[in-house]
């Protein structure tokens, strides 16, 4: 069978039944000692162009997107670490522009190696501490659905062929964690990430689109393209934050935009 | 200029001359509490061809070298985050087949990703504990060098278009990290690797290249190659390793055979 046919979720899967690898789909690794560990990997052509984004823009959002996964955590950043693979004929000032995006996000780079590679590939580990993870599984019926701003605006700017950097949602982070029965970042599409919550948590989702807050020119449908690294938790008190949705008995994810069910399509992974 | 005509430790001086980045060239980052980190990515057509090797050596591979970097930092392994970079038509057995060779290096994957990609990409970021990390800066003169096992398998193999895996000397690392005043592991090759610890301890090294254990059909150009991932320690005694040169005043390094000094090429990043 190939990849594209069992998909990123039906690889974890089997991986998992196998015992080869565990968390894999989770946000961050926790280690111990509240270490919480992430990894995230882009490659040009297929997470970016070097034609809609600088390479200033590149560095930040190889390191947002870690820095995103440790939002999600709770946690509060220790330390990057950044493996590069370029091709030879790379200019340098385009690589020094790359770690200033980095730099930009003022967490340090503490590590890591550089390679030859036939197109850019930016793989970046974040470290960083929480002193609770919420994680995916532990959402239940009654619990409140916040997030932590608007969403769609990564969509928007797709289909306007511009380029937004992602926010960075640490401080939000650790407020939430403090009481969430469950959070994760909105990377995959509101109806994909809602769907992870809902089946890690045995319960069903219900989100109300008209409250979802939306970014400037994003439509509804913009609110299923992913990579609006908005936090998405379930609490018991939304505390200020705004609230979209909520938990209910059952499964799945229920959209509804003034009450009628809608689908989004989400990011495939393979597809 | 092109990043080939500045060269990879080019690069990384003027990335720390910035600011931008500290401890790249290192073999791992230290996060405190003894926590020690590594990243290595390999790229297809780059660092691998799977004409020439199995997905489950690829695996093993990948783990492996990240491993050896943990060795050479004394460290004891927690976890290996693994991010996969796949084209879509990847058949789903030969990722299985992956994750099986990584496995059988016992340290657990608790966390990662994949994603597609143009070619496989494997990312692996690897975590330990260290009581005591070398470093690489720390030799001084009168020290003695020790490696733990024979060189020039890799050059060997792979002038037979052969593949061999790479050793894990975690044990001999721990050992050796006890004491070393510097320690490495055996990646650029060893005129490469003598280099950086004699350029970071301020020290003139010394080899005699006919003390230096050859492994099966090993030339002495092979011991040149790299990718032998045997760990080279400047100790003060060299305690039952294999002793194949010294430290003294001065700078630079003596490859020597049967009292002759002799050139040999090592891996060049970006060449």
């Amino acid at each position: 069978m190939k990849l594209s046919e069992l998909g990123e979720f039906g690889l974890l899967a089997e991986l998992e039944r196998r015992g080869l690898a565990r968390g894999i789909e989770h946000d961050a690794a926790e280690l111990g000692d509240g270490l919480v560990v992430t990894q995230d990997a882009l490659v040009e052509g297929v997470h970016f162009r070097l034609d809609r984004m600088s390479w200033r823009d590149l560095g930040f959002r190889a390191a947002a997107v870690n820095l995103s996964d440790l939002a999600a955590s709770g946690a509060l950043p220790e330390g990057l670490i950044v493996t590069l693979g370029l091709p030879a004929e790379t200019e340098v000032e385009d690589v020094l522009e790359l770690y200033e995006g980095i730099a930009e996000t003022a967490v340090p780079v503490v590590g890591g190696d550089t390679t030859a590679a036939p197109q850019v590939v930016v793989s970046v580990t974040a470290l960083g501490r929480s002193e609770r993870v919420p994680g995916r599984a532990g959402a239940r019926p009654g619990d409140r659905l916040v997030v932590t701003g608007p969403l769609g605006a990564a969509g928007a700017a797709f289909r306007e062929a511009r380029y937004v950097r992602p926010p960075i949602r640490l401080d939000e982070g650790r407020l939430l964690a403090r009481e969430a029965h469950a959070m994760l970042d909105v990377s995959d599409g509101l109806g994909q990430d809602a769907g992870h919550l809902a089946a890690r948590s045995g319960c069903r989702v219900v989100i109300e689109l008209e409250r979802v807050p939306r970014a400037p020119g994003a439509t509804v449908e913009d609110l299923g393209f992913g990579e609006d690294y908005e936090l998405l938790a379930a609490v018991a008190d939304p505390a200020g934050f705004v609230e979209v949705g909520r938990c209910e008995e059952g499964s799945g994810v229920d959209l509804l935009l003034d009450g009628r069910p809608v689908a989004l399509t989400g990011y495939r992974h393979f597809g």
